[in-house]
């Protein structure tokens, strides 16, 4: 039994030594305190026992990382729930500018929305003799969706790729935003957010050859989900910089050095745009540079353009990727493209629904078909998320009695993060030791932070990366919660954090003064 | 510019050669044609240039299947979209059988569940001074969950694991159902559906060690999500067979069989009770030896439960494998188990909304951090998903003004359910050529079709599977849809279909008329 014992113990040894992230911890622990550790701690042998350990899952959840919920916003729960207990702080509450989640910061519902909502979930409201009335588009609309309902119920399921009339409005959509370039309602396809259909269109470029994987080239910084999901699914994670010194663009330069420095077969790029967490819109002319690269490089391009009615800056528009390929014409309309858009972002915010959707452009028919074989495994996502993806991309039209609510709604939201982008930066701006980029669009910024060596060295000493020990002490001195540059990615010797601009305008002043405060204090102490 | 492209074109044949499910098309040309396919269809040259073919893709979707929406289901739609046209058909509607889809077979929604639904959407529906007014018990509940969500609103992200109410809800739920036994709310993680859920857990058996694929045992005849899921993540599927002959139970020798011959390495064991598709209902006694046979091997359990209140013959009663498992004591209440629960079955049918939860017994904690960090990424499931899940285990209460309507919904719904279960095995047994065990529980019956040699010769003439070939033409001449056996896996030389007992009883009756003359004329044909 002891030598069973033992040898469990020294392959899991083995098995531990080969698991990077664990790999410091580990070694701070000799091999004589572990044997005994193993040997005479019960709970710990039983622990050793199980099917699934630390040691035994998949290698590749040990792995990955998904900074925007990591141990920072961890930490920044628990502090709610000590202040919740009454415990005493330097702060009253925990300003969370960690994710971009705009109702939990505050942002009301649009009411259109949340009244078509409600009609599908309860059609007996849309009655006409009942004792309550919704405004007839809003009716109208609730009825046209639950006509194309399985049994007129949105707890039917719907196909894989989503409820009938809903693609079709998503393409109806698409194509008045790209300026009457058609769009086929076959090439939508809805999802749980737009997570899951970047997630599932990344799926196709697994392979199975260990010895070369398929590389997948992601901006840096980028938003963590692309490398979460690239290192789950055992990509390669191909990096190009943005250039922050020019307002976070990028240029043809860096991506032949990224590409032909990639260690991996490179078959996808991925852009973001307007840019998460750069906030940066990109220029037509640039986004020409990328359409032009995939072509010469035959790479599959992912758009992932869920920040499309986010833009803030004067002179910066949004270009969709499908429409600048296609008015270039051929042989560059015929890249193969995936745009995604979502409901949580733009004016809307509504995270909560989980819903989404993908547009192909130029996919393999043989391939399109196998994607939907794919996706019909988990059946349909939420029918109400699609319900709301519905009422994003075909709102009221002027005359119809929901109109005049839903364009004051729409603009206010807009107009009010319009003028927390410009105070963001300027507010970081003016503060030593900050520099920071205009926000032209999406919902965050990106600042640099230019920490003194003191400060680094601090960090080092204790095994952390400097802009998480810069954004642990703004957590437990300041009670504000933002993700350190290093979960998206920076260039070395640089640090940054990204903040949301989602607080509401008191909280945001406040925010930033506590920010102002934490920060000089923490310059004095590394000077 | 032609020397490439044959290399390309014998690149995608050696390619295409060891693609199992495609290669007996592709045999069906000759090499001649194939060359000059390429050759000379320009669009076809084309699509050999893109980066994403069907020689490119993931090796795994490819060969992945999932037949309760596959071609038989596409053509039922195919023929729904010809009736609509005005097509001549012998029948005037196409019966879905194949799919547990309540709703869209003409089952209502219970009220309550909508009303709190509705109000969680548009919270000022339940402003008291309003024109309309919902039951008191219902506001409660909307405000319950509306006070745990961010911001108040089912529009911000909830935590990756859940709302923390639902979560405690569904908790309390748990240990109601197993009759006191204690349920922690941090080991319940609710998902959209239960199959979220389960392909979660499958995910943490992945490895990279290419030599020895882990191994997951699962029932045969089974719900093809697993095999689906095993095959995309490139698991090893164990088939244990359930045992025909004894109304579709399971017995330790053939568990002890399967797990002898697996060419992997086992790690897991998936039980479906009631089964899917199978109908039957594990009596404690079966549970036991499962949970034994866990046990002594060192298998990783997951119950999928989600059929728990469709139980319907006299005798059968729902065990969870949680409670059979504790009660049994040391060591067996030690084994790690995953439970699946989801709100798309039972009386409440939500399919659409995508709601479920898997409660985790004695999982390791380390690998209950990674899980939870793997989930981080796709950030939360769907809100209104998880409000659903909520009215399902925490309904109205005797004397809440919800509770009688909400009770006799129920019990309707129930009632007609067990109803057509009796029905349809009464039909099927009473037809010659077909044996049917009881339906104790679940949604479906899994009849054994005894095909005369001559059909299946004929099936095999034409390339297709005898129960394919069978279900095909009852699709064609007699408009009912229902999946063949061999999509659930059955033994080699018999043929079954899965029928749902969906219909609502009038459509039922039809469906079984259809099907018995069909059947007779059939069965004369290859007599």
């Amino acid at each position: 039994m002891i030598g069973a014992a033992k040898a469990l113990i020294l392959a899991g040894l083995s098995i531990r030594r080969i698991c990077a992230p664990r790999k410091r911890m580990r070694t701070k622990l000799n091999y004589v305190w572990k044997l005994r550790l193993n040997l005479l701690a019960d709970s710990r042998r039983m622990a050793s026992n199980k099917v699934l350990t630390a040691s035994s899952i998949n290698p590749n959840v040990l792995t990955m990382q998904y900074a925007v919920r990591g141990p920072i916003v961890i930490r920044a729960n628990e502090l709610e729930k000590e202040l919740k207990k009454g415990d005493h702080k330097t702060f009253s509450t925990v300003i969370k500018a960690n994710i971009g989640d705009a109702h939990a910061m505050g942002q009301r519902p649009i009411t259109f929305i949340r009244q078509v909502l409600a009609c599908v979930s309860d059609p007996s409201l849309m009655s006409t003799d009942g004792p309550f009335s919704f405004p007839a588009d809003v009716v109208d609309h609730a009825k046209a969706i639950l006509d194309d309902c399985g049994g007129g119920s949105t707890g039917a399921y719907s196909n894989s790729t989503g409820v009938d009339i809903i693609r079709k409005h998503v393409a109806e959509y698409i194509s008045k935003r790209d300026g009457g370039i058609p769009c086929d309602p076959e090439d939508v396809i809805l999802s749980g957010g737009a997570s899951e259909s970047i997630r599932n269109v990344l799926k196709l470029f697994i392979n199975r050859d260990s010895s070369k994987k398929t590389g997948i080239m992601i901006p840096i910084p980028q938003y963590p989900l692309y490398s979460a999901s690239i290192e789950e699914f055992n990509l390669g994670q191909v990096g190009y910089f943005l250039d922050e010194e020019a307002g976070w663009g990028l240029n043809e330069a860096e991506l032949e050095r990224s590409l032909k420095e990639a260690k991996y077969d490179v078959k996808a790029i991925v852009i973001i745009n307007p840019g998460n967490p750069t906030g940066q819109v990109l220029s037509r002319e640039n986004i020409e540079v990328i359409v032009r690269f995939a072509q010469k490089h035959n790479l599959f391009v992912l758009a992932d353009e869920v920040y499309q009615d986010n833009v803030y800056a004067a002179g910066s528009a949004f270009h969709s990727f499908k429409k600048v390929a296609s008015e270039m014409g051929a042989p560059f309309n015929k890249i193969e493209l995936a745009s995604f858009h979502s409901v949580s972002k733009g004016y809307m915010g509504e995270c909560g629904m989980r819903g989404g959707y993908v547009e192909f452009l130029n996919l393999d028919p043989e391939v399109y078909v196998q994607f939907k074989k794919m996706i019909s495994a988990k059946l349909c996502s939420t029918v109400l998320g699609q319900v709301v993806i519905d009422t994003v991309v075909n709102p009221p039209k002027p005359g119809e009695p929901s109109y005049d609510l839903w364009k004051r709604e729409r603009d206010d939201v807009l107009a009010s993060l319009k003028q927390r982008a410009t105070l963001v930066r300027e507010a970081y701006g003016a503060i030593e030791g900050i520099t920071c980029n205009p926000v032209q669009g999406a919902m965050y910024a990106f600042p640099r932070i230019h920490l003194p060596p003191k400060a680094v060295q601090k960090a080092e000493s204790l095994g952390q990366k400097p802009d998480f020990y810069y954004a642990m002490r703004l957590l437990e001195e300041a009670g504000i919660c933002i993700v350190p540059g290093s979960g998206f990615g920076q260039r070395d010797g640089t640090y940054h954090f990204r903040t949301t601009i989602l607080p509401q305008p008191a909280l945001f002043k406040e925010m930033l003064d506590r920010f102002s405060k934490f920060h000089k204090k923490f310059m004095a102490e590394f000077k």
